[in-house]
């Protein structure tokens, strides 16, 4: 049988490193030119397959693709699309298939978190079930570091660095300022259901900086709350709060969904920090600033984690070895061996024990106040923080890459999504 | 006459590089042994003097002091502190001459903005009215460039950077993105009155990236902005909004004042990003992400400008050569001779000049339409956000300093301030 092409695609939230996984891939693909025909990236994600609006990367020369591994976001264009179950909507996976088909694709490779997984994983089923084989390899991507099995998700290492700098940073500004005037500094960050991201800023602590914890772990406690941060303004004359965006109360309801509401009665939509800074000031007087991160952290490619770019690369690379050795439904592993001096293989998962699993923070890496991050949390975390990988600049600014994405002709009818 | 100790303080908001001007007194005090004592610091800034609470800087090495370079924040300690007028508040300025005369201080080097230029003025005219010469030097420092006669201030190049780095990389996400979720990013930057900071998100257009920036020297026209965001997500699919904290409606006030009220009735402090945010979504409905960088910002050392590093240690070093030279009452300042190549003089300002006058963006630095940045303003930015200039590393994270801060013995009687 003539060798077949390969189809790639970026899922959910990008990442600082998803287009370092994108280079493994492409690059890989390209040194075995024997094997596997030419790279298609879905314009969008999943949507361009759907859609058969395929981007051909053959046309993108070996510097371009050499420059994704410093570029951040998703080179292709990424989506928020989940496909829903077989059952109710088996349209859409037969759709993909005939895509695949008309295109001579026989390796899908899906590069996202938890949910991708899951439809990679279908489309690996359906492709038996309809007589047409495709071998599809998921290449794990999230900042939310919550896939199962792997020991860390490429993305989460670098806003890891970057919350751990900038707390670290933002904490040496307001110990300056504190004497009169800005004693509390509030950051929140990125995380809805795993801690993650905000667990980072306890890495800070061994630098003496009094650092405060909200996890989305762990039910917000106003009281026990305001009185560590208190101590700490007594202790240290500042502070510092890390609050996670998926903090919520008790009851659920998130730190940011005050009901508050505009001029015109509208419900206004704030962050977690405000309203921290906020219950801070009124509780206990002491002024503050707050900052939001949001997409500055995942982007932030300038202050990658090296570990994370690394890692990132290998696992795109070992994805398309995994399917030359003729692997489907598997995801490339990140297999930790030591923590100090790290360690780590590239392992092997069945996408049927990564789909639909979220990995939380253990109890065990949270203190027992639920404010601060444990001894052996810090050692989980600093080796994915380790070591600088900075872009090229030309001047003053970072020289990412912008691909040309010219798309292949298509062959088959309009599809609506 | 014995030779004369140096006083330095740091005043106001701190940034990533007002150490590297600390670092340049320091140094270059050291090096003229024969002719400056010790180098006292102000224990947070001015009110350091004015209690007695003087750290001797002799009691760190020369590593700590050349790692206060590349160590963001003020390493003494800064302050909120503004002096009033010599006929309202001459109690302080007396004050201040006794601490100096008790510790046989003879150089006041003072390292912030235009308030602190104003109190170093104030000092030269006293010391002379009351016998006790002193050579008072201004340091310059502002992130938010606004002093006059220098041709930029030490700090604002590094958060101009962080802004054009930060602006850039979001861009990238909010592209990838777009098809399918987020078409808006809004960030706030700091800038009060004037909007230099936000001026440097404009950097990046010459990447293809589509910006919007909203300057407090430019009053808030709604319509005018709506138009021009959906013109962009019309065209290129997605929108960068950089809205400066000074942002204003024409009566004056700031967007963040929305008179929002939280479920006890108080008033709800938020920022301008969200307000901006949601004005987008109401009015055309596209899914937005908002930043607040806040601290994060200044206190970026982790990608400061290499020019602005460069030029906050010489004006340091400029400092105490005027002051060897036997100015007094002055400021050394950045003269520049050309945009590119870049080249500039280091060279003086009479304070009597430079207190009380505030720097805002020239007229022609910004569009006709308000919401961008000239070709001007390019070749005057530009230089300053060159070259990247790398704290050293340990475990993932900057290994930047936190001096010792011994105190000086007290001579003198407590002094309430």
């Amino acid at each position: 049988m003539a060798k077949k092409n390969a189809f790639y695609a970026q899922s959910g939230g990008v990442t600082a490193v998803i287009n370092a996984s994108a280079c493994g891939v492409i690059e890989t693909a390209r040194k075995h030119k024997d094997k596997i025909g030419k790279v298609y990236a879905g314009r969008n994600g999943i949507i361009g397959a759907l859609t058969e609006d395929l981007i051909d990367t053959t046309k993108e020369s070996d510097e371009a693709i050499a420059a994704l591994r410093y570029t951040p976001s998703g080179a292709f264009g990424s989506c928020r699309y989940k496909l829903k179950s077989l059952e109710a909507n088996k349209r859409e996976y037969e759709r993909l298939i005939e895509v695949f088909k008309a295109h001579n694709i026989g390796y899908f490779f899906y590069n996202g978190g938890g949910d991708s997984a899951d439809t990679c994983f279908k489309v690996s089923q359906l492709s038996e079930a309809m007589g047409y084989p495709i071998q599809a390899i998921h290449v794990p991507k999230t900042v939310d570091n919550d896939l199962p099995i792997t020991d860390c998700c490429p993305g989460f290492g670098s806003v890891a660095k970057y919350i751990a700098v900038s707390t670290l940073e933002a904490s040496y500004d307001v110990r300056s300022m504190a004497k009169t005037s800005t004693k509390v500094f509030v950051l929140e960050v990125m995380g809805r259901h795993a801690g993650w991201i905000a667990a980072a800023g306890g890495l800070v602590e061994d630098q003496g900086i009094p650092v405060v914890i909200l996890f989305p772990e762990v039910e917000f406690n106003q009281e026990a709350f305001l009185a560590k941060v208190d101590a700490n303004v007594k202790k240290h004359g500042f502070c510092t709060v890390v609050v996670s965006e998926g903090c919520h109360y008790p009851d659920g309801r998130f730190l940011a969904e005050q009901g508050t509401r505009d001029a015109f009665g509208h419900a206004q939509l704030g962050g977690a920090a405000p309203v921290v800074a906020n219950m801070i000031k009124d509780a206990l007087g002491h002024k503050f600033h707050w900052a939001v991160a949001d997409y500055l952290q995942r982007a932030a490619r300038h202050v990658a984690s090296k570990t994370d770019v690394k890692q990132a690369y290998q696992l795109g690379k070992a994805a398309v070895e995994l399917a030359l050795k003729g692997h489907n439904s598997v995801m490339p592993t990140v297999d930790r061996v030591s923590d100090a001096p790290y360690k780590y293989k590239i392992g092997m998962a069945p996408l049927a024990k990564v789909a639909n699993v979220e990995k939380m923070m253990p109890k065990d890496f949270i203190t027992k106040d639920g404010f601060g991050i444990t001894a052996k949390c810090k050692r989980y975390l600093t080796p994915l923080i380790q070591g600088e990988d900075y872009p090229p600049y030309a001047d003053g600014l970072p020289t990412y890459v912008t691909l040309k994405n010219v798309a292949v002709a298509k062959k088959l009818k309009e599809f609506k999504v």
